[in-house]
C-alpha cells in the first residue's frame, strides 16, 4: 500500500466523513499533542520524531489505491469518497524542534487546520511523535550514566519490526547515542554503523584463536574481539591479547574486546589489567549484555573498567516504560467565525485539558540555565524586565513568580502555514547538538535518575482565568 | 532503501565478508531459533511472524543500491563487495507453523544453509519472530481472560513506529483478536477494521446529543457512540439511548456504546441497566482503557456488562514483558564433509545450547491433548506403540516416560529446500485458525494467567548423549 495515508485509525476516517457529510470541512479547530507523565521516573523528556512527521504530512494523500481501499471498506457512500480524493493538509503546525528538553502538560506541538485535516493527523502523530520520543529520552538517559562514554544502539532483533528498528536507531542518535548497528538506518539518516562478529564466529571455527586471528586478518584496522565464547578470562582475553600484539606488530591498531555476559564489573577490571600489562594500553573495552541506565551507573560506581557501551533490548523496547502516553486532544473549534476554546473535562485533575491556542515560553536566568516553563494564551507577550506570575496547571491557587530580568525563549515554531513547508529541516547532526545543547542548560537536579527535582510547568493568569471559566460552565 | 536487506546489525555483514574471505562461503552450518522464558509469566507462547520471514527470504538480494551502500562504509574490499552481489538464500529452513503454541528450549526454526547464507538470517529473523510471536502471545492471553468476546486491537498510537503497529495488527489477530483499528493492516492482511468516534468529535459539536445525532446521521448502520465526553451516566448514556431509540425507530440496527474511562465495572453495570430499561438490549457495550488480560480477568469477575474489549498499549508494548529473549544459535558446522554439532557453554545451565540437528516431537494422547514435546537427533524415529523416555533439558538425571500408545506428531515442516520455497502458505484466517485449535489442545492447567503448569520439553536419550559428550569435551 502506497505511503502511510491509510496508516491510522479507522476512526479518524469515520470521523472526517462524518465532518465532510456535516458541512465541517472548513470550520477550523486546534489539536494539541501533549503528555501528562515522565516515562521512567525521570525528571524530563527529549522531543523526537518531527522530520518523520512532516514527511508524512508533506506526502498525505488519498490517491486511486487508496480510494479504492476505502470503497472495499463498504461503509463510505460515493460522495464521501469524492471528498477524500482533493484531501491534503492546509492548515498550520506549530512545533518544539527536536532535542528539546520537554515536560508534561505543555503543548509540543500545536496544529490548526480545518477539522478533517487536523484529525487525519491523530493516531500517525502520536505513532511517530510518542515513540520517538520515548526512545530518544530514554537513549538520554543512558548517555547521563555513561558520562560521556560512546553508547551504541543495537536493538534491532527485540524491536518491534523492521520499522521500528529503524526509528528506535534514529531516536537513539537524537537522545545522544553515538552509533548503532543498524546498517539500513545508519545509510538512511547518516548515523555511525558499528559491529564486529557473534559467537557462531568463533564456533565456525575449530578453536578460538583461529577465529580471533581470521577475524583480525578481514578487518585488521577495525577488530574487536568478543571474549566469552568459551571462558572469558582463561581463554578470551589471553588469545585476544596474542591477536592484538600479532596486529600492532604488523603496524594496525588493535581496537579492543567485547564483554557480553558475566560480571562486567569483575570481568572488565581484570581484563583491563590483562590488556595493560600486555602493552595494549589503548585497547578498548566494549560492554554489552542487557544494559540499561541503572545497570550503567552502578557500573560506574563500581569502577568497572568499560569504555563503550553496547545498549539494546531495554533501549529499543524501553523495557521499563514501553509507552510515552502522549496525546492529541482538541483545544479550540472554530464557532461563528471566532476560535472558541474548549475543555476536556474529567473527574481526575490531571487529566483536564488546556483550552485555546497557546504558546510556551521557557524562562532562563543569567548562566541560560532554564528556570522554568509558562504556557500563554498566543496573544500574550512576554516581558522578560517584569516579574512574571504563572500558575500551576492543576493546583491553581499555587503561583509562581519569575524575577525580572529575565529571558524567555518562544519554543514553538513555525512548520507548516497554510499547508506549505516552512520549517528548515536541520540534519540529524544538528539535532542531536541541539539536545546536547539542552542537556547542558538543564541543571543536574532534573537529570539525576532517580527522584529528580520537578521541573516547574505553569499557566499564564490569563490562560489560568480562561481555564477556570470554562470548568464553571461545565459545572 | 529498497527491500530490507540491509535491514540487519552490520556484524552480520562483517561476518558474512570474512566466512567469504576465509574461504568458508560454502562451509553449511545449522542455526537454531529458541528462546528460554516464556514472558508474561506465563505457561505458553503461540508462534507467529513466519510469513514475513519467508517474504524476507525470498526478496534477499544485494542490489546495485546496496553495494553501492556498503562501498560507501568503506570497510569492505572490492573483493568482498564482487562476492555480495550473487548473494542470495540457497539452504534449507524449516519451522514451526504460524498459531502454533510452543515452549522454551525447543528448536522453532532451524537452518541448515553455507556459513554467510544462515549467519545473514539472524537479525532480521530475531526482529520479524520474536516480536510477532510476543505480540501473539499477549493477543491469545487477552483472549483468554475474555472468555469468547471478540477483542479489537487498537494500540497503533502507541506501538513502535509505522510498521510496529502493522505487525502488531497481524500478529494480534494470529494470537486470536477479532478484528484491528489500523486501516493500513486491516487492507494489507484482510483483518476486519473496527472504529467510529473519538472526544474531539463530541466537543466539536454544540453539544454531545447533537454530535451523537450528526454520527448517527453519517453511520446509521455502524453506530457505536463514545459516551465519556462529559459524564457518562447522566449525560453519555442518557444521549446515546435517545439517539439509539431514534435510529431503530427509523428502521436501523443501534449497535451500542463505548466506555473509555472510569470503573468500567460500575459504568458498564448502569450502562447496561439503563439500556435494557430502554428497550435496547440488543445494544453492545465496548470498553477500552488500559486494558490487559489482567485487568479484563477482574472485570470478568466483577460481572462487568462488557460485550466488546478494546485493547490497545499495553497489548502493542506487550507492556509487562515488552520483548521475547529469542535467540538464534549456531548449533552444528560442517568439518570435513561432515556436519559436527557444536554447543554454547555457560555457567548458566539455562544457556547451554542444544547441540546438533534436530527434531520436535509433539505427543499428543487419546483425546488429542498435548502431553509433552521431546526433541530428538533428525534421524531418530519416534514410535507411538511403544513407550518413549526422555531427559529434562538441564537437569538430564530427571526423566520422564511417555506411556504408549501415544499420537507423536513433527512439528517442524520445510519452509524451503535448497533455498526455493516449499511450503504453502496459508492465509491469516487459517493461522488464526491453527491457534485455535493449538489453545484447544492444551490443558487449562498451561493456560491460566497465574503461576501455570509447566509443559515439559524433554530431550530424547540419543540427543542427551551427545551433549553430554560435547559437555565433558569442553570441560
Amino acid at each position: 500500500m502506497k505511503g502511510s495515508t491509510l496508516l491510522t485509525d479507522l476512526y479518524q476516517l469515520t470521523m472526517v466523513a462524518g465532518y465532510f457529510q456535516e458541512g465541517k470541512s472548513k470550520q477550523r479547530a486546534n489539536f494539541d499533542w501533549f503528555f501528562r507523565t515522565l516515562p521512567f521516573g525521570g525528571g524530563f523528556c527529549v522531543l523526537a520524531g518531527l522530520d518523520q512527521l512532516i514527511e508524512y504530512i508533506v506526502n498525505l494523500r488519498f490517491e486511486d489505491v487508496h480510494i479504492r481501499a476505502l470503497e472495499r471498506l463498504g461503509i463510505f457512500s460515493k460522495e464521501t469518497l469524492k471528498k477524500f480524493e482533493g484531501f491534503k493538509f492546509t492548515g498550520d503546525l506549530y512545533a518544539i524542534p527536536e532535542g528539546t528538553v520537554v515536560f508534561p502538560h505543555e503543548t509540543l506541538i500545536r496544529v490548526t487546520a480545518p477539522l478533517p485535516e487536523a484529525q487525519m493527523l491523530e493516531t500517525t502523530l502520536l505513532n511517530i511523535m510518542n515513540y520517538q520520543t520515548l526512545i530518544a529520552t530514554k537513549a538520554a538517559r543512558v548517555c547521563l550514566a555513561a558520562e560521556g562514554d560512546p553508547v551504541i544502539e543495537f536493538g534491532m532483533r527485540r524491536a518491534q519490526g523492521p520499522d521500528g528498528a529503524i526509528s528506535a536507531a534514529r531516536a537513539a542518535f537524537v537522545g545522544g547515542c553515538e552509533s548503532t548497528s543498524n546498517v539500513q538506518a545508519g545509510l538512511l539518516y547518516d548515523i555511525p554503523v558499528r559491529g564486529t562478529h557473534a559467537h557462531s564466529w568463533i564456533e565456525s571455527f575449530p578453536n578460538e584463536l583461529e577465529a580471533f586471528r581470521a577475524y583480525a586478518r578481514a578487518f585488521p584496522d577495525s577488530c574487536i574481539l568478543l571474549v566469552d565464547t568459551y571462558d572469558t578470562l582463561k581463554s578470551g582475553v589471553p588469545n585476544a591479547i596474542r591477536v592484538g600484539k600479532e596486529l600492532e606488530k604488523a603496524g594496525h591498531r588493535f581496537l579492543g574486546i567485547r564483554l557480553d555476559s558475566g560480571d562486567l564489573a569483575y570481568l572488565s577490571k581484570k581484563a583491563r589489567e590483562m590488556l595493560d600489562q600486555a602493552g595494549l594500553k589503548n585497547a578498548r573495552i566494549v560492554a554489552s549484555s542487557e544494559l540499561d541506565e541503572w545497570i550503567i551507573e552502578s557500573l560506574k560506581k563500581q569502577d568497572a573498567k568499560i569504555d563503550i557501551w553496547g545498549v539494546g533490548t531495554r533501549l529499543v523496547t524501553c523495557w521499563d516504560h514501553p509507552a510515552l502516553g502522549g496525546v492529541y486532544k482538541l483545544s479550540a473549534v472554530e464557532e461563528n467565525g471566532q476560535m472558541t476554546p474548549k475543555i476536556k473535562v474529567s473527574g481526575d485533575p490531571e487529566k483536564i485539558t488546556n483550552p485555546g491556542r497557546n504558546k510556551v515560553v521557557r524562562i532562563f536566568n543569567h548562566n541560560t540555565l532554564m528556570q522554568g516553563d509558562v504556557l500563554l494564551r498566543e496573544d500574550e507577550e512576554v516581558d522578560g524586565s517584569k516579574p512574571l506570575t504563572a500558575c500551576h496547571p492543576m493546583y491553581p491557587h499555587v503561583c509562581k513568580t519569575y524575577k525580572a530580568p529575565f529571558e524567555g525563549e518562544e519554543l514553538l515554531v513555525p512548520i507548516f502555514s497554510n499547508g506549505e513547508l516552512v520549517y528548515e529541516r536541520p540534519s540529524l547532526m544538528e539535532i542531536q547538538a541541539n539536545t546536547f545543547r539542552n542537556m547542558e542548560r538543564l541543571e543536574p537536579e532534573y537529570k539525576r535518575l532517580t527522584n529528580p527535582h520537578i521541573y516547574k510547568v505553569s499557566l499564564s493568569e490569563k490562560l489560568n482565568r480562561v481555564k477556570d471559566r470554562l470548568l464553571v460552565m461545565h459545572r
